[in-house]
């Protein structure tokens, strides 16, 4: 039996004109031999709609119920699809997160995905030509209803083609794949045919917004290649997978960067085991997640600590801090939310020096000022006043000459 | 244990203010000790928002797929609930019908309840102090959604009663329970303490619209008592029960009305033994039910036949009736939609005569014509011209003195 897995975001199944649309790409793919599983989102601003209405009834709901109820949103979707299918000739049913069953742990708006009965689905093959799964929800083990976090839906469909070991998993959006960098401050940013799993989750954990990154790390655990590409626009999109041999080849794959940025600096902590661990653990421990860390030279057993956290849970961190202070032996807090993260992302960076170097200079040049740096393996993430944000992506796109097929590029030193 | 049941209607819990009302009244039950199992219906509108989506995406929308669409609404509602329930310190969940587990048959939009898992309810209660239930749904032996068709919480809250033989049944409205006759029409018509299940079934069936009839049903098979009351105004309502001596001393509990009837008259078909089934047979089968039916004597071996059906059956009633008319050898076929039901209901008149003949008299006192008249044990039911609908249930209001005291009536000759 072939297996296609294609799962649709909410623009695409926002009414029936755009769910008409994915069903012709689902009947093009059935006419090809295929048993489609089509995993679909809740329609466009249903998530937002039922999150709010959850917000008018209690101030802090109840995770549990919470994915009682966003769940609906998916539900809808499945529902409507498969009756277009069934209207169409196809013989279609919809299937939720608990009849597949795809299990979960028990953490309620954050679940990960344990177990996906595969064997359960493949029988349901023998019989349809489309599944419609609910995107984003599961079971755990108590039989109550777990979502994925936003943007689970990719996960869903990840995980259902690592389960079913699909012949290809497509992930349908509202744009025509992975690009060099955003296209609405680069004009010039480029298509990318194809970018390694490790590039596209430093694209996407810094605001490509294209994949959820929960489900890149799945499919690089599962090695599920998985094609990125337009519901509304006949292209083939972005191959996310395994690093090859020409990914080698190409310095720099994009420019990626986050405004969502603040920096909080912890002056004169003392330098001893087990103060970093005391400042990071309570922090940590309210789920807020820390990005750049830097710590100074030590001057006179004391040193300063500097971090960036997004800008939501600034001030949870400062209330943190501001409690631990005199535990740390700290002098003075201080935060800026003025600043925007700009990273030079590639695999390529591994084989090839001077990177750096040619990012430094190029910020120079243009008079912007590096407040952080810090760098990866195949990335080189720089800190700066976010009024230069859009200027420094467009000089690195400029730099490192991503409007150029990779062939025509001039590769850095060796 | 002690456990009590309260059903919530759509207008009941319309919103963060009403849902606050049924907190109130769910409290107050806890308060006294009780477990409530709280059963909800969607937000009044919802489920035709819902059915209306469906009718955009498809001419005949798959029926498995209308009961996923359509179970979303009370979903949303036990979800919305539990959050109230437990920011007032009330341990709480929602529960679906496939939690329970509600087994149903597989008839999707009109599935008949086989079994409720009522010890793992009861598990449950253990835990928790309210159990807030989507009514309306279940799920069939595949693990599929079904609904229990149209007013089903009512029959979910009855199942759910009888199930966990709990203390009590309540069934919370927007009308103060059930009356003598429709307030609309009659200013004069008096909340009815109590009424027996075989009155209800009269009454509901007739379009007092306060239960669904397959509650009662329920609720009189399993002799559960039910108390109909309304979710705004302090008041015990009307119960609902088996019939017990108090009852039959009153000679006539209700006046019902039915406007949305049609009259079907087919004329001359042969008198000979299979032809009312050839008849009813193929209107049976499309789902129509008939209600009052009745034949002439015959004459020349020929006879009339009439029977009514509810107005937006007619086109299809008249389709089948036109394609067997030959068969039946009937000369012609004739429909009248200006016409209404009127009925007296009491089983008093088990044990009292002449409920029937000063029915008929105070009709013909306002020159009101019989067009059709048909009895049972209990109820006395005539078909007239709809626009004396009103006046008819005024007169037979007032014939039967139903706005006093049951005690201060003129009884009829025993």
């Amino acid at each position: 039996m072939k297996i296609v897995v294609q799962k649709f975001g909410g623009t695409s199944v926002a009414g029936l004109e755009r769910m008409q649309r994915v069903l012709e790409i689902v009947r093009r793919t059935h006419g090809k031999g295929y048993k489609v599983v089509v995993v679909l989102s809740a329609m466009s601003g249903e998530t937002n709609r039922l999150l709010s209405l959850a917000q008018q009834f209690s101030k802090e709901p109840d995770a549990a119920e919470l994915d009682v109820l966003a769940t609906t949103g998916e539900q809808v979707s499945v529902a409507l699809f498969s009756m277009l299918c069934k209207d169409a000739g196809l013989k279609a049913r919809s299937l939720l997160g608990h009849q597949i069953q795809i299990k979960t742990t028990c953490d309620y708006t954050n679940a990960r995905i344990l177990d996906i009965d595969a064997a359960a689905m493949k029988a349901l093959l023998q019989d349809y030509d489309v599944l419609a799964v609910a995107g984003f929800q599961g079971c755990d083990e108590h039989g109550r209803l777990t979502t994925l976090g936003r943007g689970g839906s990719d996960t869903s469909g990840v995980a259902l083609a690592a389960a079913l070991k699909a012949d290809a998993c497509e992930i349908y959006t509202d744009v025509e794949g992975v690009f060099t960098t955003d296209p609405n401050i680069c004009d010039k940013a480029r298509k990318l045919d194809k970018i390694s799993y490790d590039e596209m989750l430093e694209m996407a954990s810094m605001g490509a917004k294209v994949l959820q990154i929960r489900s890149v790390e799945f499919a690089k655990k599962y090695n599920v290649p998985v094609r990125v590409l337009s519901t509304f626009i006949d292209n083939p999109g972005t191959l996310v997978s395994q690093e090859d041999k020409s990914m080698e080849y190409v310095l720099v794959s994009g420019i990626a960067y986050d405004k969502d940025q603040a920096r909080v600096t912890i002056y004169d902590v003392l330098d001893q085991p087990g103060v970093a661990a005391s400042i990071f653990g309570p922090i940590a421990e309210k789920g807020i997640l820390v990005d750049m860390i830097i710590q100074n030279t030590s001057r006179d057993g004391h040193t300063d600590m500097t971090f960036t956290v997004s800008r939501k849970d600034l001030d949870k961190t400062m209330a943190i801090l501001t409690a631990i202070k005199a535990d740390v032996g700290a002098k003075e807090i201080q935060f800026d939310t003025g600043v925007c993260k700009v990273s030079v992302i590639g695999v390529g960076m591994r084989n090839h020096s001077g990177v750096a170097s040619r990012s430094f200079a190029a910020m120079s040049r243009e008079g912007i000022n590096l407040l952080m740096i810090s760098t990866s393996e195949i990335k080189i993430t720089m800190l700066i006043e976010d009024k230069y944000a859009e200027l420094a992506v467009r000089t690195l796109h400029e730099e490192f000459e991503l409007d150029k097929d990779p062939g025509e590029r001039k590769v850095g030193e060796v």
